[in-house]
């Protein structure tokens, strides 16, 4: 079976195909007809979505779309789905990352309880959809610590852990991540529905 | 009947002022005793109470204080208690509503509401204590327009209006204002309670 992973990032692509073994799985950029759409949903489930039916829609091919970005309790679950222009510029983890830190300055560390949350959807073809959610609860720290990973993993601790998931390995990270365990979800599905 | 409101803004005391008629009100330039208490509350009415606390145990006054905010629907209701910093620096308004309108930019009219929100919180010095709320529903336009008011004026229309806040006049903002709302409340409070 041939699939499409909706993005350009060669790190999800090889995450999603340890995780599903068999399958043979393509990119973005291996399907020219792909048009960028709009991430204009107000849910992660949305732009997952979003994204997954042009994929199918464009190719023929099942499509998998994630969308994912840290909720922060005392910010009502922001940035959220604006969690990579939280600052105003797209992409700037840096921008993104120091406001966060200074919008919850005054927050204690009993309160300052966070979430990295990613959907992960799949489109077939014949019009079937599905979407998992996958989640890592944790907590933020005052000062950015680690170099690994991206985004806001420097300002973030999972549960159980003392490391920032910048200062963990990717394997480690990979085990407990929101999109590890939304990816793991949606393989099983694609056994048993596609398969 | 003496009566402090905890603020050093002479415009929200002429307001209160105006409200509550018959009252002697003082403000905080006015009570040495008082000390600046961190608005370190999750919520505005956490920070009113703080506030009015402080004012009542420190003069022996009854003390009424307010706390209010913009709640954007598509930021789950921030920038909220954050309104005043959201950018990072307290009371810069003008980064605060450009970060604002940045990170909405994406998100079409119809789920641009908003809401300003103001609780209003009365301590008395025998221990008792009041809160209550005052909303004014709206939404955000996608370019600032006019000079009065302040914080997020120039981004917010009311409901029934077309003109943002910030092209209101002082007495037309009063009448429909989250303020205004929740200080006419406390007055009836005040008048039953403390009367």
């Amino acid at each position: 079976m041939k699939l499409l992973l909706a993005t350009r990032n060669a790190k999800k692509l090889v995450e999603l195909q340890r995780i599903l073994g068999g399958v043979s799985l393509v990119g973005l950029d291996d399907v020219p007809a792909y048009e960028e759409v709009p991430e204009s949903g107000l849910t992660f489930a949305d732009n997952a979505l979003i994204k997954a039916r042009e994929g199918a829609a464009r190719t023929g091919l099942p499509t998998v779309a994630d969308d994912s970005g840290l909720a922060v309790d005392a910010l009502n679950g922001m940035p959220g789905v604006f969690s990579a222009r939280w600052a105003g510029r797209h992409g700037d983890d840096a921008a993104n990352l120091e406001l966060v830190l200074a919008q919850v300055s005054d927050v204690p560390d009993p309160l300052r309880g966070a979430a990295f949350v990613c959907a992960a959807a799949l489109a077939s073809p014949d019009g079937r959809e599905w979407t998992v959610h996958g989640e890592m609860r944790g907590r933020l720290v005052h000062v950015p610590r680690g170099t690994g990973g991206f985004g806001y993993d420097p300002i973030f601790v999972a549960d159980g852990e003392t490391r920032t998931n910048a200062e963990l390995g990717p394997g480690e990270k990979d085990a407990i991540s929101h999109r590890g365990k939304a990816f793991r979800a949606l393989a099983e599905i694609i056994r048993t529905e596609l398969g």
